[in-house]
């Protein structure tokens, strides 16, 4: 293997690397008055999003966001409100490429800094209202950058590309094959854009939007293009806030910890629960006193997890609920994104009761309210089963109902009592699928063997 | 004002106008097994909608889908399902040229087609996978294409556009100003892009992508471009499934009909529903007895709403509300899209209810059930008040949840039974808002005035 192709694979660590983020758009496509890098996604502004993707990797030291002068109270309490240390917001100018230059000068020396940060040897450039950037590229394009003095991300072409006329008519088309559409992230080595901005006139500075072609223009470095994934793009429609809102909740969905009393039966649900949902969402089940203080508990909520089922035969178990909202509000992180916490109720005795109090409603309404604030959405599910062999089928109508409101994350309905009851049950008759449906015996042995 | 310039503002009628949209794309780029048009959006296939938002238009006359010869069954089966009676079939070909091309030749006569449609004057062709098209845009590029020949909607390139050069560098970049994206629709004069088929080259049918490019090659042909809106843009990866998904349940959202029963105190929280939601959707409410058959009623159910609030104060009312049902089914068009129907049953007898029975949830869990397979989604809402002072904020907390409920329209929480009440009544003190909150009695008196 030759070094210089070993070199490309190597990680960027080692490297002084930083990150400027233009975000001083104004949203105008999307037809709204907020810009979208301050549009609320599952209730948290798309710049955090952004900033948080950068400093989950520890290779980039300083995290330059750059917003016009109006609106840097807003980034700065964003910045404070989700704890991101890294951050230093700078004032932009009137024009994209003014800004990141606003942003570079920080590392420079000038008058805009209240202090001076190191100089980075490579600085990665990267929009604000791009929040699903990961750390493959974002290293591809630093290492890239090492080698050639410039690198960007470039993504093929969705749509034909054509001239027009003077007359607004077709002049030519160009073919598709041939040319990339340059997204974001793009790295350079800091002396190489740096110089670029320094020399650019005023004209490329007012009109221009490209950073590659300022490196080409004025340092005579041709950037190396890297091939990027579909999600690098660029939030600019309301469609795209829909989409990135759906992919937020995409990811908050793609696991879950089953919490279960260490009673047999309880725990025995749980285990139902984990081969349930563990057909669709990644599951983590772990059965507990939740009375005392265990600490492999207190490590599942400092964890990354992001929802939880909490399965017990006690009416709410509010008590031992509100010992998990504490270990929660202990997690070193703060909550970024909401917690789904669904208490789930068995109601396993013998004699299924035949109503639900309106106490225990309000209680968990009250309750849901309260821990609103901490960013916890907690919902109640009521499981009810008579007969041991119907259980798995009474999981799986509950587990549907839990991975709704783990997809769906919604606030409004907090604090609801959700029912899984077969509703065969309903009839008071006493009669039970097994004389029903008539199952052949084999058959309904081949079910329990499964428990 | 010229003859040229009015004729461009005239309406397309008139004008024998066909659509062509090719749907036999194998959407690698989503990721998933099923071709991107084929796949479900609400429960119906993304090609469904775009069928849709052309057979809305009277003056389009054939609407032909061209599919891959492995989905023709597929599709005939979607265009039966959902009522699309407009549209023919054809087989297509190995690329999307001549696909095309041979969705062209069934107005031209061929051993293609099973009968010979009449050649229309001008062709529209759209993709499948852009189903949130408006008469709007269909009717400029027809009338473009009468004037000129060809026309096309075109966007503002979102990203810069660049060329690199054989070592994957950066080679140039295209002044962004002077280019755009080649979106759909896009209408022809038939004879212009009928005759630039047939004298196509293998070579332009097989990578060629631009019907515009082959009108200018083959028939000398300048397209007029027109500005499109951004909803045009082409569902290609699986975020735009999800914005899809999101726009549609907007659409479905906009509108509600809350019907009431006649009874005073009934109809009276009618009234504070329609003002209490009209703040966020548009409202009709109607106040009409139930029990009897009404013209009104069964032209509001015949209309183009897709949810609906019951307000009732006896439990469930599932009698009428199966009424109600009935007459959804009777409407002259399919239920396309998934319609919401919420229940809400009112508890305003001096002593408020303390219970909800098992039976009464099961109720109406099964009824749910047994709708939900007609394309209605039913949910149940309780509201308990026992202050008439706080009616208005009860329902205000009632119309948070029924927003929530439309615009998700989560098909896993059909038929469960939500509450709405006010947590202060809880407690069983007897201690009224009024007590608690110590308001001023004239603030009281102006919210009385209020009803």
């Amino acid at each position: 293997m030759e070094p210089s192709s070993r070199s490309r694979d190597a990680s960027p660590a080692g490297t002084l690397v930083a990150a400027v983020l233009p975000a001083g758009g104004s949203g105008e496509r999307l037809g709204g008055a907020t810009p979208k890098q301050f549009c609320a996604v599952q209730g948290r502004p798309l710049v955090s999003y952004t900033v948080r993707a950068m400093e989950r990797i520890s290779w980039i030291s300083d995290i330059i966001v750059v917003v016009s002068p109006e609106n840097i109270e807003t980034m700065k309490s964003i910045t404070e409100k989700y704890g991101h240390e890294r951050v230093t917001v700078v004032k932009g100018g009137v024009t994209r490429h003014r800004s990141i230059f606003n942003g570079l000068k920080v590392f420079a020396g000038s008058e805009l800094a209240n202090h001076l940060l190191q100089k980075p040897e490579v600085v990665i450039i990267h929009d604000a209202v791009r929040p699903f950037v990961e750390e493959d590229i974002l290293a591809k394009v630093v290492m890239a950058a090492k080698e050639y003095g410039a690198a960007g991300a470039i993504r093929p072409l969705v749509s034909t590309v054509i001239a027009s006329d003077a007359d607004g008519c077709l002049d030519h088309s160009l073919e598709r094959a041939r040319y990339r559409a340059s997204e974001m992230p793009q790295a350079f080595l800091f002396d190489v854009i740096y110089k670029a901005y320094q020399q650019c006139t005023d004209y490329d500075l007012d009109y221009g939007t490209e950073c590659l072609h300022l490196a080409l223009k004025y340092c005579e470095t041709n950037a190396k293009l890297v091939e990027g994934p579909a999600d690098l793009w660029k939030v600019t429609y309301k469609r795209d806030l829909y989409a990135a809102e759906s992919i937020v909740k995409d990811n908050l969905s793609q696991q879950v910890c089953v919490i279960t009393d260490v009673k047999e039966a309880v725990a025995q649900v749980g285990f139902l629960f984990h081969e349930s949902l563990k057909r669709q969402i990644k599951v983590e089940a772990v059965s507990l006193p939740l009375s005392k203080n265990d600490s492999h508990l207190q490590n599942i909520f400092s964890g990354q997890y992001y929802n939880f089922v909490c399965v017990n035969d006690k009416k709410y178990a509010l008590e031992e609920t509100q010992k998990l909202v504490d270990m929660l509000e202990k997690r070193n992180t703060p909550l970024l994104d909401p917690v789904v916490l669904i208490l789930v109720q068995l109601d396993i005795s013998e004699k299924v009761s035949f109503s639900i109090g309106m106490e225990e409603i309000t209680g968990i309404k009250k309750f849901a309210r309260e821990v609103k604030k901490k960013n916890i959405l907690v919902y109640g599910l009521l499981m009810q089963y008579k007969d041991h062999l119907l259980l798995q089928e009474t999981v799986n109508s509950a587990a549907a109902l839990i991975m709704a409101l783990i997809k769906d994350r919604n606030p409004e309905l907090i604090g609801q009592l959700l029912v899984a009851n077969l509703l065969k049950y309903s009839t008071n008759t006493g009669k039970s699928l097994l004389l029903e449906a008539n199952i052949p015996t084999t058959e309904l042995l081949k079910q329990i063997m499964k428990y």
